[in-house]
């Protein structure tokens, strides 16, 4: 429960927007970062107190990066076992490596999420043209198959309408271990940004309800148009999640929803800051960013209530290029991560609307 | 009325909290800053893209520094006038250089104040003992004698109560050039922050009431408990002395209040942003440190608009290690400027609560 007072120093592993916003609401509250990404020019780099430029499987650069740094942490949950073992080794590492090892693993985290007794869809692990046969006779159509590792943003996956489908599945898989998940037809899509601190004080934020094009989050509103039951049985099953992992920090579990019969089937979960809580930057008293510091350093957990209607939208791409008129209106916060190349799809930004709620 | 676009770099002369907090600001809209302080391990640079350490009168580092940057701005109103030179000479100075020259010396400003139109106290000039006596005779007594130059947080300045504190006078001032002012009889100090954009947009903030203890702020409170005509008057104020300096950035106008008769006086101005506008950072829809960033760089100014009742408190020396008290209390909101040495009434951090308004 090593506390890690303001004055501490950080260590991110991952430089982009996310750590970024790390690093800044680190420095917020009196924290050093030490930032560590392989890329040049990374943008967290442009607001870190130190950073190191190495492969993540560089284990003299991870040695003096994890021993330069009083606590670690990461960005992005494909952090290879090897590098939180060797960052493990010589500093704190919050979240834990069994945070990485559950969430890079579809099947893993499948079994994971059962166990701590959330609901998710079936599934069937498979690797061979033959396992996929037998999985597509068990989970049957529609379903959708996706690689066990390394899936992002839709990548690796393939939609099974028919067993004409199965063909193309291998390829999209590439012949990688993967599973076969029954298709769940849900009204909308929502998340739980929940936090746990090392002392284990768990604070949910509001449900943020997610809409996603080209499989890239859009735009997040909270309050999600959700029942007051949903509302709660989602929190309750985010804080089930983040109890079972032991995990410390902030973690995006994400749902479905069908609003008939008030289900929620677990989607997945991010070990890390996510993409659809940054409307607490603007919407609520502690952001996400700040609370994962918090939690991370055993500080007290902060805030977590909605301000009003809150609406977080994605600028990707040119998007950001419309940056005035953001700025030009009263009730918008616009963000801007300081990346240059407005790549078609890149996540340049976002903005977000606060209105005063009911 | 060059803009910058997000992205640009920003330089400030200055690393101390205000440097760090404007650097921050600057970030979550998309700029780098360069960082210029003579002191090694400055807090502003451990969230700065680059940075320089030398000494103000250093030509070469100056000019250095300032091609390497879009536009140059400061955290400190006595930046030396040959620095703002080298500076200008080789990037955009905001605010630029007559701002500096009116706010570093007392006669010149108080000369500037009777221009712009706004009342000041009464006040002569002196040097020596002699003209001093003239000086007293004129403004009567009480009267504050005041160093024209490098005056802050109460230094250099006299009471004076009879001609019996009029030996005593040269001994502070240290025979520098002063001023004798007129000791005004205020109920309360009150400050405005007013922005104005390289365009010359004007917003100017609700008016912060501000309780010094030691001549250091303590707590600033807004909205003022002053008079609507006063609120009023005191915006109108601010905004004719942003307007007759041309100025380019956020601005501190600080004035003295007698409620019964609604007056106003101004007592000085700051061509920064300030102390008594930190409550914005939890309280504004902009930060004035977003707000300096939008002016300087020519883009729509922001929201100025209070979010209800709000009180910022300046943590002094070992004030900063209550830090788990404000962490804890879900009203308030905790920033810790990364100074590692809580020296006696040094500037460590400041925490500020945000109450629904009536």
């Amino acid at each position: 429960m090593t506390r890690i007072n303001p004055g501490g120093t950080i260590g991110i592993l991952g430089g982009g927007q996310l750590g970024r916003m790390l690093a800044l609401a680190a420095a917020d509250i009196g924290y050093r970062c030490h930032i560590y990404c392989p890329e040049e020019n990374s943008p967290a780099f442009q607001v870190a107190d130190q950073v190191t430029v190495a492969s993540y499987t560089n284990e003299d650069a991870l040695t003096e990066f994890a021993r330069s740094v009083d606590v670690a942490t990461y960005e992005f949950e494909n952090v290879p076992a090897q590098t939180a073992d060797i960052v493990s080794k010589n500093t704190l590492l919050r979240p834990g490596a069994r945070a990485l090892m559950v969430s890079q693993d579809r099947l893993v985290e499948k079994q994971f999420l059962a166990d701590a007794g959330v609901k998710t869809a079936p599934y069937q692990a498979f690797h061979t043209a033959a396992e996929l046969k037998a999985a597509f006779k068990e989970i049957g159509r529609p379903s959708v198959a996706k690689t066990r590792r390394f899936g992002y943003d839709g990548k690796g996956q393939h939609l099974v309408k028919s067993s004409k489908d199965l063909e193309k599945v291998l390829e999209v898989t590439g012949g990688a271990p993967s599973i076969l998940e029954g298709f769940v037809n849900f009204d909308r899509e929502i998340s739980v940004i929940v936090a746990r601190s090392a002392s284990g004080d768990v604070a949910a934020y509001p449900v943020s309800e997610n809409v996603h094009t080209n499989h890239i989050l859009d735009v997040t509103t909270v309050p999600a148009k959700v029942s007051d039951m949903v509302e709660a049985k989602a929190k309750v099953m985010a804080t089930k999640v983040a109890n079972a992992l032991e995990y410390v920090g902030v973690m995006a579990v994400e749902m479905f929803v069908s609003d008939a019969i008030n289900e929620i089937i677990v989607n997945e979960i991010a070990p890390r800051v996510h993409n659809s809580g940054h409307w607490t930057m603007d919407g609520a008293a502690t952001s996400q960013f700040e609370q994962h510091i918090r939690a991370i350093c055993d500080l007290p957990l902060g805030d977590t209530n909605a301000q009003g209607v809150v609406r977080m939208k994605n600028l990707l791409g040119e998007d950001i290029l419309d940056y005035e008129q953001y700025l030009a209106d009263p009730k918008a916060s616009f963000h801007h991560y300081g990346k240059s190349d407005p790549r078609p799809g890149r996540k340049m930004g976002h903005v977000t609307w606060v209105e005063p709620g009911e």
